[in-house]
């Protein structure tokens, strides 16, 4: 990375990134409010740092030695006093004092229900609404959401879901499970979502990350945190850093039962404070997999650090045709709203 | 499981009793304050339950499904309102509304380093002493506690161990990690730990229970809650129901690093509070193997339901012999307790 | 599953097809040489299999449990004695009493080293050749294959892959991303390769599958064997059997070194055989990441049953952009092999 | 480690092992046909090793890096030519060309049973008799072996074992499951078994370990390979290197089947191989489950170099009290060894 003196002019910058351009490698330039930060995008070990380092108007320059380097911790000094980077959709802040709450079905099956679940989730008091419309399934025999039935049910789908979206104030966010749903689904949110089966899935970070609208990204059930921040950094690697981490379980261990679907790692919510300046949410829906378990956890996910929670909910779980034992209903996310918010004073001293 | 009339007579009781015994299994009767249940150790299919459900004074025989029985939340009426069973230590009550913090350094290590630190702990809110006196370590190459340098030491250690408790009005635990070690240990302590690594080790856990001590019961880094529960029911068929479990973390999974020592499963406490109506503590200290990572693990421990904290504390990490890179300061503990306390209110709603 | 009896007429099929698409299913129609199976794609729980079991022409119909229908043993009686489907590639047969090894470079760097790769992996008696175009890698800042390098240079590595695939007689195989790279990928290979890290992404499956070039289908690090076989099914499901499974380690567990890059699950390879009628083969390479463990994991891996080897090779290793530690000399491929195929003899027995 | 010359006097070594001494360690003396090497018990950061290497008799001083140290590779050379020690049983090898077969029933059941099948494992080849006394069992409501009956029992049970294997002239073995159970064990028993659930009870190792009979040391399934051999070094720091290794499985992982009781990691056999001096043998048994998988994983183990194997037989495996699904018959036992020896021809070379 390097790091640009306070005064350092346009010329200056360019100069710097002109000579990284000159080992062969990519740059991404981040103008804070105080400061301007080169990140280096490529194999760091080709370029001489002695040489940038003097270069005129560089303050610093040195390797960055996590194989994650563009959303390092280290450039925490762009982003004020919390040193997290504070990603904005609307009037929606993810990383600021506020908790963010996403709710909403796990899958548009119909306007009615989504529209009468999406107003009693902004009563409840979420942000944000979700709803698949692309699921991605273990059985190719289930349903894979409508998006998956043909283009015209997918355009129907999205449709109804940024309508939902716009009637109650709420921007919304759904997945694209493959690259070529990126363009039409763009079109519709606010908020990408890549799924946690696709994390490795780097064409399609990089075909998400290049619509410049904020990505959450969730952690694969099958990786490490570092190997997590790895797949963020494609993302950051387009140039977009608008990235909203989201911790969801990773496979569970052992034999016999844990009576979870997969196992919440909330280490991962400090750990991933300490490595990087992205803000991290908590799926506590998918990882637990239980309805009676999502009050304990979501507060659970709150007091150790996390920037918001996306939670499934449904007013009729029972005729839902995906998710239906996980989900809750409007009044328990009311509830639980409200204690979330209480813990987050608490968890920020 | 049978469960008596509440005017059953002790004559009826010991038909019931009797009449498991005619079957090869052994009994454990719970006396509660309003109902009498007697519990089966053995094989169950080889009971008549409607033979059992029609003796007099019996109000209700009948088999439980899951593999731990004794300790199965089916008897939580037994428990008053929470159906949480309270386990007392002196005035220390686990289980009840008031979280319970045990403190004090990893391991022993000389008289004056635990006085001061245990004074500090008392001060900072704790209300239990641990302090290592048999110290299970990879490493044979490794310090091994003061108890395994002979008895003489063993002795002392435990001695100052107890002092230390008494002089600042703290019950104390430590543990036993092998079979030899039980009778000397239970003379004493307060409550008798069985580590993690020891957690299959059936014989050590039978002859722990038959101290009548409270034992502190932690979960492996590789079993399921499932096994987990399982090997507490050794410690319950001996008739010892005085059992606080602890989860400490599962040993870490996938390529690269998680950059915690071990992955703590919070969904484990309330997985465990529906399964049992036994009490449930954490330990991040082990769980991190991290200092700066124990305030937030703390808070969502306590967030997911947990009845207390485990935590390991010292004024002189680079002083200690082991574990120094998570001790926290007692000033950091007193911080902890503050906010946990306040924490707790809000999770117990 | 539908079984037809022996002489049903193309009618009689067409009428059980067409029943079967009036509960909202689609089918896959397995015209074997003895027997004519008609699988169904969607919720069975939708069909009247008394209805189905009725009509004239059919001998069976009942429903599968497991959840991957369309690859499940089953129908094992439509492949011959052996019950296994062999994938034919040229002459090459997976699933036959031969072994198959495939063999060659990680990555497709230039064409010298391709090609003189090429020449010692067939004088060593590798059938099929390999090497990687699209390279999926954990760090964006790593070589991703000539592939990402631009559409000509993925013409030109492509092109090459084929060229020494023809000059030394072995058909090619070639690992996609990506689904924008599935067209031009096909054009050049004779089996398409679905990496580990894209098991889960269904779309990229179906757009493979449906080029109807045989599917190398690795499975995921995270994955248990059902999801392995679930995701199989997809391939499945778009009319695709010709399937060759691959075995390449899932992901390490435990505290401390296990001194392999992943955990080779050998015995997923005889228990594939018993839920599918796939062939299944295995990757040492990547499982391992040691060169010095391949001849022992690819003789127990032949040993386990496997149809055959996908093994990294290359004469100058430390040239080489990416694996450098885990590819084996064609010398040492030469040994194996050779080995190889006495335990197969033994093993098959 | 210290290598003394050929020539060193035993005052020589008695001074080497005197310096240690002063330092505070304990030392370990391998007295080899070629070579004298003096290991180091302790915390080696304290010796000064160009002091050492500097003593007279003294080759060659240095630290040994592996946290196992007196089981290290680096000791090799006092093994003849493989480097790997033998450890001998009667006439029984392990760690030569020839693989071992330990074989019988799950649990000493009656003296009929265990006679009858002794004597068919023996006609099928088998070097050892195996059979359970103190079983370690998931639930306290299970049978746990008659050693778990009562001492008269225990007697009878070791008595029957000892008679057994004398009669059909193979020696035996059998775990200990506890402390309290080593010395009545010790008197009847060949080989002294610690179980995978003792893994890591130091104590119990270090117990058993006094006996100076070989002991047969099983992976714990949720440990690494380091962690194994961390553990194994307890035995050897007791001055018994007479211990044969054995790999069972370690948990399953991930979101649905595996459709095995633990997954092999036979990597784990040439890796042992190479950090240490040790033979590594194979229990198929535990680690599937399954009577069905026993040949392959037979073959495989095998393959991958592993010296021997232990499987449990049984005759009539529906009247056995434990395991009986993984049990094969004595037929099969014969079939497998034949397999396996001629593969372990062409594995070793």
């Amino acid at each position: 990375m390097i790091i640009m003196k306070k005064d350092a002019t346009e010329q200056q910058i360019q100069h710097a990134v002109d000579e990284v351009a000159r080992a062969g490698l990519r740059t991404d330039v981040s103008r804070g409010q105080y400061l301007t930060i080169i990140g280096l995008i490529g194999d760091e070990t080709r370029v001489d740092f002695t040489h940038l380092a003097a270069l005129p108007g560089v303050k610093e320059a040195r390797m960055i030695q996590a194989p994650y380097k563009l959303i390092n911790r280290e450039y925490s000094s762009a982003y004020g006093e919390t040193g997290t980077r504070i990603v904005k959709v609307g009037d929606v802040q993810f990383g600021a004092p506020e908790p963010v709450f996403i709710a909403g079905p796990c899958a548009v099956e119909n306007r009615d229900d989504l529209f009468r679940i999406a107003e009693q989730c902004k009563a409840a008091g979420a942000h944000i609404l979700r709803g698949g419309v692309f699921k991605p399934r273990s059985s190719v025999h289930s349903f894979q959401g409508l998006g998956s039935a043909g283009h015209d049910e997918a355009i129907e789908a999205l449709t109804w879901l940024r309508e939902a979206g716009r009637t109650f104030g709420m921007p919304v966010v759904t997945e694209v499970r493959g690259e070529a749903q990126v363009d039409l689904v763009a079109e519709f949110v606010d908020i990408i979502q890549i799924g946690a089966r696709n994390m490795y899935d780097q064409d399609l970070l990089q075909t998400a990350a290049r619509k410049k609208l904020p990505v959450m990204f969730k952690r694969h059930f099958g990786a490490s945190v570092e190997e997590f921040l790895c797949f963020a950094e494609y993302i950051a690697a387009e140039g977009n850093k608008d990235i909203i981490l989201c911790e969801r379980g990773i496979v569970p261990m052992g034999k016999g039962k844990n009576y979870t679907r997969y196992m919440l790692d909330l280490a991962a919510v400090p750990v991933v404070q300490k490595e990087t300046f992205l803000p991290i949410i908590v799926d506590p829906s998918h990882a637990t997999g239980r309805r009676d378990l999502i009050r304990s956890m979501s507060l659970a996910s709150i007091a150790a650090g996390a920037a918001g929670l996306m939670i499934e909910v449904h007013d009729r779980p029972e005729d839902a045709r995906c998710d239906a034992s996980q989900m809750i209903q409007p009044s328990e996310l009311k509830e639980i709203i409200a204690a979330a918010r209480q813990l987050r004073t608490i968890a920020l001293k």
